[in-house]
Order: structure tokens, then sequence, then C-alpha cells
């Protein structure tokens, strides 16, 4: 019998600690990935990637107690040698090697893609074929490190302000949404579906934690082949009760992308300069009204309006460039979206109720988040769902909920994937998603 | 077109704001769900539900200017009135009322179950049946704000050690344990399944960011019907790369369980309260193998060991009789679990391939983790694969990923719904579950 006692000191160093604890002519140790060998002859360049990034370590012929074809690419060691600055190296230092561990090596050392180049130079369709060796090139890592940090600042924002983290069944009896787009499956011979969002959960548990959040995934089993759709994703959602109207959700997602910017320009700075993101300001987001901006859109880029009900992706892309270029801003509010665009619990505008008190946001001119205030007085919902020929069947308890009371809330749903994907300055989102899942993808 | 520039005050005020902010004589204004209504004649008292805890408002005819039959139970309302110390009431304050808004009202003021009550005297199935009723019993919903600190702690203190967040597809074309017990769907007519566990995107990420985590749901078709088992929960999931054995992920477990217990005692402290948890001690958490605890609890308590290759439940209640009467811990580390109960990526001990370098951790007595090193060399890997005669179709993506070179590396899986009611003092994992899917519930 032996005791745990915590996290143990390992004798290997991360760059950060190299940088911070150790100096030129120290004896230090540290492991790695070799991500590429430059041999110049007398010397060898031997890159070790790492969690915090790349790491320069110098093979030199007498130095080194070991011959240098003992190193392959690929291989995980372990070094040991004396630390130098060198200021063309990445971070400034490098490890002039003594000696080294082989941790393990690889069978193959012809690797699918050449992860060593800066910027990986192949097909999107290469790259999630294989995704777990793309994925080692520094770039398309950081990526979804800077997706961490949109997560991660949700949650720490909200925590900040009274919201509690809650986990919803991704399987139930029936979609909150309606319609076709559900994925079902046969549960212990059953019919079940797969959550479309947590939509009818979240607002139930408004009336007993008053604000609550969700980070976890929803299922879309939509038949779009597009740039923008995932059958699966990461949903940021938020709820949020005693409001005094949907402009206080707003409000709180103003809040949280500021949040978010200062959270990546702080801990997440190596990220951002990789991938030479210029962070948006979020500081001031226009809203506007549905109805006005297409005509606005309309009016200045010469758009002939189809449909005034709905937003196509080609009139998103204008409303962007007129934010930008009108107000300056990446972000913009579309509010009061048409109340025949928006399901059965949002609630119309009590001034013209064929629109709704919703909006979305856009982020250069795709919508990353829907939101908007719900319905809460229960003969009103009763009614609106009779008004749709809709069966209340399957939506008991989530009714019940409001027969015993339920304060005015709203909240909102925004698309992981979307927001990085845009942030980082991609155009289509499976390169924001770690294993997409589309039409023809279910692998890896 | 207005602006949006962040988090709007709000006139009213929380709990923790009335103690900090105001003082004895202010007006204040607040708002809550009137939880329940004491009429004592020539005074109520009115409690509001808010998401910090009860606070008492009290209603006096000539303060209030409005008749008592205007507040419901159930009602959300706003409230003005004047702050007063009162050491009796919650918090040591109270509200003396002087006008009312009713936010929004109960279509139906018989409530299911007696939710004013301290303990909610009712059978589980009520409280599933009725579950967002339920939770607004304040000793109910406590129970998921220690679920929420110990989700936080898990991120909170793996990103500081290093570890990236991740988030895997739950729609796979395989599983990743193998085995019956996986949920089938429909995946654009193409067989799919849920995942049972995040595993091998775990691992395959490993290769990336050396250090990972994800906390999302997993799904098991297993029909069992116990206290213990869910069909779908909560899995706090990491892995690590670059470790020098498996006792490095024993030691990680033993840092996030001092740190969830130390972010439990300062920030959830009211809950910790009302729920009575004494927290665990994490400093010293003892490990024995497995071929010897079971030993060690067979001749203790005179229980009659049948197979020596698998714990039963009963063993597991022993072996933490014995952790709490022969070590003073509620937590044992139960190591070297036999190969033939262990996956095929498990890593064999060396010393004696009859058992892996693996373990379960037991709180309580009761398995709450499952962990230990896995295979990282390709060639080991497929030998254990074409050994136990399973087939590598479906996981050729996974495999590829260990030809291209793996570190050494390992990680473990927690049921959070089972931590927590470790935690919390229940027997039945149905109470920390907030919308719990078994074999016989689907709904709510």
């Amino acid at each position: 019998m032996e005791y745990y006692t915590g996290v143990t000191q390992k004798k290997t160093m991360e760059i950060s600690e190299l940088l911070r604890e150790a100096k030129a002519g120290d004896t230090v140790r540290v492991n790695g990935a070799v991500h590429t060998i430059r041999n110049m002859g007398t010397v060898a360049f031997v890159i070790l990637r790492k969690r915090e990034g790349l790491l320069q370590a110098v093979y030199e012929e007498g130095t080194a107690q070991f011959p240098l074809k003992n190193l392959k690419e690929a291989a995980a060691i372990e070094a040991e040698g004396v630390l130098e600055k060198n200021e063309k190296a990445p971070h400034g230092i490098e490890i002039r090697i003594r000696s080294v561990r082989i941790l393990s090596e690889p069978a193959d050392e012809r690797m699918p893609l050449a992860i060593s180049k800066w910027k990986l130079n192949t097909s999107l369709e290469a790259k999630l074929n294989y995704r777990s060796i793309s994925l080692r090139n520094v770039r398309e890592r950081a990526k979804f490190r800077i997706q961490e940090g949109l997560t991660r600042a949700f949650r720490d924002f909200l925590y900040g302000q009274g919201f509690t983290e809650i986990h919803t069944p991704k399987i139930g009896a029936k979609g909150a949404e309606g319609g076709a787009n559900i994925f079902k499956l046969a549960y212990f011979h059953r019919p079940a579906v797969l959550a479309q969002s947590p939509q009818f959960y979240k607002q139930m548990m408004v009336g007993v934690f008053d604000r609550v959040f969700e980070t976890a995934p929803v299922f879309r089993a939509e038949k779009h082949n597009t740039k923008r759709h995932l059958n699966e994703y990461t949903s940021l959602d938020l709820e949020m009760g005693y409001i005094d109207g949907f402009e206080e959700i707003m409000a709180m997602e103003s809040g949280y992308l500021q949040y978010a910017m200062g959270l990546l320009q702080r801990e997440y700075a190596k990220e951002v300069e990789i991938l030479g993101i210029e962070l948006p300001k979020a500081d001031r987001i226009p809203a506007v009204r549905f109805d006005e901006i297409k005509k606005l859109a309309a009016e200045k880029y010469n758009h002939k309006m189809r449909n005034p009900f709905d937003l196509e992706p080609e009139e998103e892309t204008l409303i962007g460039r007129f934010a930008k270029e009108e107000w300056g801003s990446d972000f913009v509010f579309v509010t009061h979206y048409p109340s025949k665009k928006r399901p059965f619990y949002a609630m119309d505008d009590p001034d013209d109720p064929r629109y709704t008190l919703s909006f979305d946001l856009l982020y250069k001119g795709m919508e990353i988040t829907t939101g908007g205030q719900r319905i809460h007085d229960y003969k009103a919902l009763k009614e609106k769902i009779e008004a749709r020929g809709m069966t209340e069947e399957g939506m008991e308890q989530y009714l019940n909920t409001f027969k015993h009371g339920m304060p005015p809330h709203g909240g909102l749903g925004i698309g992981l994937e979307r927001l990085t994907m845009k942030l980082v300055g991609e155009d289509n989102v499976r390169e924001t998603t770690l294993f997409p899942r589309d039409l023809s993808r279910l692998e890896p």
C-alpha cells in the first residue's frame, strides 16, 4: 500500500518553465515529439513539438553522447542538455542535447501530411481524413486552443453573473423544435430522439436556478451540405429569468464577447499571434430591426429581396458588410425576427405580433447566435401551441412547469464552431471542428 | 439602431448585494418567486426564492400599499421595500414590503409537491416526474450547485496543469469499448452509434495537445436497473501524455480532488452547509493492488470471494469500509485490474501480464473512476487486437495515429453523477442527475 498526495513534480520542464526558471548554462531535461530534424552536417536541429509550442534542440557530434540516427521524426523523446540563449530559435532558447531517452518510436516514419510546414498545404478532405496527424501542425492546433478560450470564457463570465451550469439529457422522447430534422434511435425498444437543443430543459431550469447555462453537443439531422452546417455541434446555451426585456439577453452576450476577447488577449496571446487574429471589438455592438436592416442593405447594395420574412445567407453577408461600413462593427444584432420563422415558444412583440422579441447575432455576416424572450405565461403558451396546430403530446412536463409559475425569461444559443471559424478567419466550419459530422462524414 | 455595450446593471438586488451594499433603513428592490406565504393575521411573511437562497419579505397592512391577496404562491414578483436586520430571518435580513409588481402568476396554485418544506418528503419517482418543480426545493437544488462545483473544479484545475479542453463527436461509426452496450441510430441511412466514451478521440488528441480533457455526455445501452447505473451520464475525462507510469494519473486525480474540495469550501460553502456535507480529505489517498485488497477485505470481513478476477459491488463496499477503518480514507485506489476485465487498449503489467497498469478509484465503497495507462506502441496494439480476436474495422484512424508515433500516455474517466451522489450522501444516482435516463425513464 502507498499513498497519493497530489500532482507529482516532473523532472522534465515545459517551455514556460524553461523561460521562467532556467538560465543559460543550466542542465535541463525536456520531453516532446520530434517534429522535424534538419541535418546541417556538423550540426542538426531537432525541433521538438511540445504543448506550449516548438522547442529547438541542437545535436552536435561530440556533445551528444549518441548517434544522430537514433532520433527519428515523430518519435517521442526525453532529452537532457544545456540551455542556451538563441535569438533565432523559437522563444529565444535552445537545448544543446547531451543524452536522449527514446520514449516511443513511430512504426512508419513517412507522415501522410507535411505537418512541420508552417502552413499545412493540403485539402480540407485530407486534413479531416488524417485528423490526428493534421492537428499536429502548430497552426492547425492553435485554432482549437482559441476554441477552448471561447468556451472557457463563456463559463467563467457566466459563473460571475450568477449562472448555474446544467447537464441536460441528449436522449429524449421528443425534440424541442419539432420538425423533421431529428435523429431517431431505438431506446430499449421505445422510439427516442437526439436533442436538437437543450431549449425545454434550460427553460425548465430557469424556474429553479434563475440563470443557467450549458456547453454541450446538439444534434441536427439537416440535409444541408454547406460550409456552415454540421450535423453535430457544440452549443453554448444560456437562459435567464427575471428579465425586463429581451434587450437584457443581448447585453449579456455583449458582456460575454468582451470578456472572451479579453481572455484570449491575456491567456491565448501565443495562439492569437500564430494565427494572426485581429481580435474584434465588442464594446459597442449595433442592434437593428430585421425589417429595417433588410431594406437598408437591399438599398445600399442594390440587392433584390426575395422573401420579406426570411434572411438568405447572401443577405446576412450584406448586413455584415453594412454593419462594418456604416457602424464599424464586425458584430450586429438583428432583432424582431418574423414570428412565422421562430419556434412556438418565442414571445411575439405585443406592439406587432407578426414579429417576435428575438434576435440573431451576425459576426462578419454569418449568424452565430439565435436568441430571444420566451413565452412565460401558461395560457399564452397553450394558445400559441393550439394556434400552430401542434400537439402537446410529449410536452406535458414542459408545460407543467409554466402552470406552476415561471418568471419572464429568455436566452440564446451560440454555435461554438462557427464563432471559432469566423474569429480565426476560416470559411468552412469543418476547419474549426475537431471531428466534424456531416452528410458524408461519420469518421474518424 | 442602438448599441449594446455590455451587461446592464439591474435595479433589483441579489442577496449577496443586499448583504454587501445595503444597510438597515435603505429602500431596496428585489425580485424572486413567492416560495411560501405565512399569514399571521396582522403580518404575513412572504418568503422569496432567489438563486442565492431564501429572502424574507414582510407584509404589514398599512406599510404595504396593496392587499395581501394580490400575492400568490409560485408567482414571480418584484418588490420594493425597506431593508431591516432580523437575526431570525435567513441571512439576518428582511424586506418590509411597500409595493409590488407581479411579473407572472401561476395558472394553478396547487403545487404537486410541498417544495417549501426543508426536506422534500416524497418518493424519488415523484421527484423525477415533477423534476422542474421538485428542484425548486432549496435542498434539492443545492445538490446541483455542488455538481457544478465539481465540474468547474475539474476544468479549472486541469487548465492550470496544461490540459486543453476538447469536444469529441458523440455520433460515430463504431464504439470505443465494443460490445453490445451501444445505442444504434440511423445516420442518413448509414448505421451509426452513440459514443460510450471519448476514449479513442482523447487518445488521438494526446498526440496533438499532450494533455486533454472533456466534460460531456456518454451513452451506455446497459440493461442494468440498479441504483448506480444510468444510460446517459456526464463523464469527466482526461488523458495525458509523457507519463512515467500510471501512478502519475492517480497523482493527477488526487490533485483534482484536493482542488475540488477546496473550491467547494470557498465558493459553495452555502450549499455545503444546506446539505450538511462533510467534505472528505483527499490529501493522502491510499492505493492498493486489486488481488491484495480482495484478500485483505475477504479475510477481515469473512467474505467469500466468488471470482478472483472481478469485483462485485458488495466487495467494493467492503474495500471502502476497509480503507476507512484501516487507513482513515473515504477514497481508495485499487490498482492492477486483471487484463481480461479491461479493454484491449489497456497496458498490461510487464511484470505480470495477467494484470494491467490500471486502477479504479472507490469513494465510500463505490467505483467513481476507471483509469490507467494505454498501449502506445503500434505493433503492441495490433497484437493485442489480434490476440483478442477483434477486428480492426472502423479503427483505422485510431490505429493510424499510433503508426505515426504516440507518447506513453494514460487517462481516466470520472462519473460526475456518482461522485456527486457520494459527496452529498445520496444512495441513488438518479438523485444527483437533473433528468435521468434509465431502462424505464425517457421523460421529462
